[in-house]
């Protein structure tokens, strides 16, 4: 397993208390269970619990305030869908005998986002175990005119996973068979529902990778993975899902099942009709297995933790580290010194390195040992005496792996601990990365408490974070469409890698002009007329 | 430049000779101009003029056949478009003063595909320079039910880039700029018409190389390259353009500007757009302008020339090499003994290596040369002393590498100098990649010359190949449509990397199911609904 994944999962602790108000990017988050601030390199991490348990209702705590219906917190209106029958279930309870689940208990923690901010109230999930019966399913529905609402694992971060009003939940749960491995090309072929770590775990016996890992690896399926074009850890490294999955099998709004499900690395027979699927959030059809990709594992992991003078000196020692680390480089993360202030301050992480204006948490995966070393040694060499870099460590062996990792992995953690936290998942031109964070500080004054970047330099990504000490809706005017229309002049992207879902839905203007918008619209009306597959989701709402 | 490109531009000399008969998978081609075999590593590669120059009218011979037009060689009907008139070309005057070609010279090597198998009958050429103008042509063609064909470098292999008819043949060519090139992410966003060589080039210069690399590189354009899907020589190493395409400008069929063309390498607000157009050769929109990733240019580049005793022997090589090279391979190439003994007879080259069954081209790019070579030092102790290969020689300058890709890359023209070729372009499953290949030998017996199989087998691309001394109705009976139906079994693709354009597209169905045909009627219905794009092309004829 690569050893930084650990730390990203341990800060998702149960029982968070989320407030949310005005939009989706507003959400303040208290962690428990973090007893006693671990310091760097203590053994405290095998002592919690998988992140996502907490998603069911039996780990949500008594105490936990009930998320409050989506309905009733945004201005949505039910479409004029069917509401389910008896005579509905009954037919469910033929396609699908003994897996037509009714029971509220059960039902809360899939009408209810991980997050805890969204919360549909649906009647009925459905467990099909075969794409035919996926099949049998949405036929019903769409002759039925009943929505449906596909769900993988339920980690999403934009509420596009659970239903918004009553829509029907079908689960990919059971749909978790893995369907071929081939050894020599690497190529897998799995149901939809197979959880991502399992994959992992199966390719990494056979001497692969997986080309995507995600902090909620543990629980999120390979399905919604492609659903919403995740990003992840090893985007800069594999490169994006568009270019890794090899095929799709899904299964269409009128229950056609459109078989894409290739395993060749190249087909050019007509248009890549499974490219449509790929982050369409299962607006388009629900996808039942896919086949993808898988790199040769890696034999070495290094990581190293740097000091940069300015953002300028991070930006260079990116186009140095490209040149001399090359096809090594797995990871270029960066961090500012506040969130570095911040991750000492409240989760009293020791810095490994002077305090510095900007870090650089860099990682190599290569197939030798000495080789990688040896690389990264002469690029260290280069960045510290050209004054790029002015202080620095590398960790070779795991445990100190996961401590550097958790530096970058804990902010949204140590964030959440400051107050009320305002986010943003922005992507920009590389060079323009950091403008928007000192931009940000003179705008907001002193009515916000931090204004902190970090993020997936390598990739373009930013996380702005802006925290107070409460929720202040003048604030969040400063801030909002501020910054969605900075994003938009810099031709950057309002969501880089979580989607639109429900909470996003209306911001998607700013990254996509009218004419792509109603492009979308028009492939909406194509693949699902009736607009049964997960509506209220990733189209913003009809005028 | 990347050593290995020469070679492959160098067999596409001057004057062709190609009779076609029923399908496009027929071709006969003769070569004159090689005068006197070169041997191995002699210089005669500096005296050979660029392959591409052929096309152009001026430099056929006036002794070469004139091309038979596709409508009387081919069962085709025109469908009900307008007839350009004098108004007409008085409008597009107006609209892109000057550059509206109507001499029937200049038009002839338009019209007529560099391979010479298929030719239309265009009366008229345009050359816009700027989407706008495209946006306007196609706004006025739409209105008027004008046929249009848009054309970049004129390099496909499947009739895709020349008129059917008499369709307005709209050329890229003058849309060559750069628009910009990010010397920190090594994004590159030009026009469409831009040559692929230049590109290469201009990022070369930078310290970057392009994703993609074709042998064609001298002629074909980006915006082409992305239309085809176009595979290639780096395909391997970089992947497909679905996932190094960052962003696209199209101008659909009603002259709509989609702007989609992203510098982001992470961009998750809606459907992605751009992978409709990515492969839909024209029929769905004109591509404008590309936004690319370009990665970081490696400083080594090592050739292993390899006899390995069987096929097993092949795939079990391949498995060791992406283990021991793992981040450096950047090209694993097959030949059988046939597609040397045909490159030892016909063009005189000399095998490097005792005499095998098989032979294997192996090619690493890295970031440090002491490191590469010791990786593939160790690869080929392995593979020696476990008898996985027989023999072999390495190459580090430029000179030899050149040789030894020669070796690989001159079959084709070593092929059509045996006789008349029959050509599959086969993606397979790499297990089964070179069962077709002894199993045809056996159905064809003494009907077939040669039956020989050689390709990307990284990319589990296999190139089929079949001569006789002349054509043979009989053995085309013979191979058709048992190949395709036994790619179909294999579910594989009928068309690996050369599309389908217009001589393929009638075969789409033994590698998509009726649904994804469907599908893609719909989207082509959608897109261009009075199918004025590229007609004729892609998708089957209408029943």
């Amino acid at each position: 397993m690569v050893p930084h994944l650990v730390p990203r999962q341990l800060v998702w602790l149960c029982r968070r208390q989320v407030a949310c108000a005005r939009g989706a990017s507003v959400q303040h988050r208290t962690w428990a269970g973090v007893s006693g601030a671990p310091s760097l390199l203590s053994p405290w991490r095998a002592t919690v619990t998988s992140p996502l348990v907490c998603r069911s209702s039996s780990s949500t705590p008594p105490s936990a305030p009930k998320v409050v219906l989506t309905q009733e917190r945004y201005p949505v209106t039910r479409l004029p869908f069917s509401v389910v029958s008896e005579d509905d279930l009954a037919a469910f309870e033929r396609i699908v005998p003994g897996r037509v689940i009714t029971d509220p208990e059960v039902l809360e923690a899939s009408n209810v986002d991980w997050l805890r901010t969204v919360r549909g109230c649906s009647k009925v999930l459905l467990r099909p175990r075969t794409s035919q019966e996926v099949a049998h399913i949405l036929r019903y529905c769409h002759e039925r005119n009943l929505a449906v609402n596909p769900q993988g694992g339920n980690t999403g971060m934009v509420g596009g996973s659970v239903p918004v009003f009553d829509e029907i939940i079908l689960s990919t749960a059971l749909m978790n068979e893995v369907i071929s491995f081939h050894s020599v090309s690497g190529t897998l072929v799995c149901q939809a529902g197979c959880v991502l770590e399992e994959l992992s775990r199966y390719v990494e016996e056979r001497g692969f990778v997986m080309p995507l890992d995600l902090g909620a690896k543990g629980s999120c399926h390979i399905g919604g993975n492609v659903a919403t074009n995740a990003g992840g850890l090893r985007f800069l490294r594999y490169g994006s899902l568009h270019g890794t999955v090899l095929g799709l099998e899904v299964v269409l709004a009128d229950g056609t099942v459109l078989n894409c499900l290739s395993s060749l690395r190249k087909d050019n027979t007509g248009y890549d009709l499974k490219q449509l699927f790929i982050g369409s959030e299962g607006t388009l059809g629900v996808i039942t297995a896919v086949s993808i990709q898988c790199p040769p594992k890696p034999r070495a992991v290094n990581v190293a933790f740097l000091g940069c003078p300015g953002f300028a000196e991070v930006l260079q020692t990116f186009t140095t580290c490209k040149g001399l680390l090359g096809e090594i480089l797995s990871a270029y993360e960066f961090m500012d010194a506040e969130c570095m202030w911040l991750v000492t301050r409240h989760l009293r992480l020791a810095s490994p390195v002077q305090e510095s204006p900007f870090y650089v948490l860099i990682e190599t995966s290569g197939s030798r040992a000495g080789h990688d070393a040896e690389k990264l040694s002469d690029f260290l060499d280069q960045v510290l005496s050209s004054g790029l870099v002015t202080d620095g460590t590398v960790a070779t062996d795991q445990m100190k792996l996961k401590a550097l990792w958790a530096l970058r992995e804990r902010i949204s953690e140590a964030l959440s601990r400051d107050g009320y936290v305002y986010k943003y998942d922005l992507s920009l031109p590389t060079e323009r990365l950091y403008d928007l964070v000192p931009d940000l500080r003179a705008r907001l004054g002193s009515r916000a408490k931090h204004v902190v970047g970090y993020g997936h330099l390598g990739d373009g990504n930013l996380h702005l974070n802006v925290t107070s000490e409460a929720f202040s809706p003048s604030l969040l005017d400063a801030l909002e469409p501020y910054v969605y229309e900075w994003t938009a002049r810099q031709r950057g992207s309002v969501s880089a890698e979580h989607g639109l879902g429900f909470k996003k839905r209306g911001v998607l203007g700013y990254s996509k002009p009218p004419e792509a918008l109603r492009l979308m619209q028009q492939l909406k009306a194509l693949l699902d007329p009736k607009g049964i597959l997960n509506p209220y989701k990733t189209l913003p709402a009809q005028a």
